[in-house]
């Protein structure tokens, strides 16, 4: 006896392909859409179709645009700093960064790390069109803001020894304690970076 | 400067709307459904619109129901004791049951509980409809399986008053320790309820 109608059971499949979304959320999820206005239900469904069909990447950064414009938002605009490029694995990084308020340059989205236990290779990312986005513009400073992990790390060295040679300088973001953090509570690598990293009070 | 392009803004608003779900969550969602093949936001997509075109509430017992069927294959099926009925707040509550494989009865889900400070009133459940099979069907049990909370436990009390009249045995839920757990971590109420339930080991 299968207790659910096969439209319910389908919903909780689709919910459950979701990543962090188990069966129990899943079915949650479902019956608080089976209680509220079919408006809600119908809004997700269409914005869930708008997402494919109505976005594509920017022809320069390669971050989220709409498909009607091939150039994003940041790079059309002309009140960012267009010396400063900032690479970044994914286009949530640059929600991060643009959340902060603290950068106002231009990014690039490399859409992955290079990870040789997964197969992905340079020519698997975003990488050849870096280059050639560094050669062909005169920046003046190039941030690698991949993320402090072990294929993080290793892609932002790769890049920068390729990078070097073009004489531009290359950065990559500061390594230390979270603000709001404990000490006690950092893990020994955090602490020993920041450490490593301390800085001068003046 | 939005960072966001409005298709990808629309579809976190809307997982926004889901219960349990924040903004951090809904953008993890979305930028999820960005990089997966088209079938996932599409299969998910008509599902939604699935979820209500094509659902209803059984006519017997209120369970959820395929909107072409009017009664639900529990109420529909003849392998069920039909003198059992279950009487429970939510669909989501017959399906907990059902997955236990200990009970072979009948439902009625009435689709909330009493609860004076939100304004529910006996008349905005499917209370009247309990009374009334109650009195046309011949059950031997009726077993109150609304929640062990304040509003579940006040809404069983309300319900046993009114159908005690009619001379049916009344039956509630078990309280005690939940299998697994443990004594030194069970709070008081539950140990109470335990200890009073206590039964002879034969």
């Amino acid at each position: 006896m299968r207790a659910l109608p096969e439209p319910v059971q389908n919903l909780i499949d689709a919910f459950s392909r979701l990543p962090g979304i188990g069966p129990k959320t899943a079915s949650r999820l479902t019956f608080f859409l089976l209680r509220a206005p079919e408006e809600t239900s119908q809004s997700l469904s269409e914005a869930l179709i708008g997402i494919k069909q109505r976005t594509g990447l920017c022809e320069v950064c390669f971050n989220i645009t709409r498909s009607d414009t091939p150039i994003c938002e940041i790079c059309a605009s002309d009140q960012r700093d267009k010396s400063l490029l900032c690479v970044v694995e994914e286009p949530l990084d640059v929600l991060a960064i643009e959340k902060t308020g603290g950068y106002n340059g231009l990014y690039h989205v490399l859409h992955g790390v290079l990870s040789p236990i997964e197969g992905i290779g340079a020519e698997d990312l975003k990488i050849k069109e870096l280059y050639k986005r560094v050669q062909e513009n005169e920046f003046t400073e190039i941030i690698l803001a991949t993320n402090p992990s072990m294929e993080g790390d290793a892609t932002a060295m790769y890049l920068h020894e390729n990078l070097a040679k073009v004489g531009v300088r290359v950065t990559r973001l500061a390594l230390g304690l979270p603000v709001g953090g404990d000490l006690e509570y950092a893990d020994q690598n955090t602490l020993l970076r920041a450490l490593a990293g301390r800085r001068n009070l003046d």
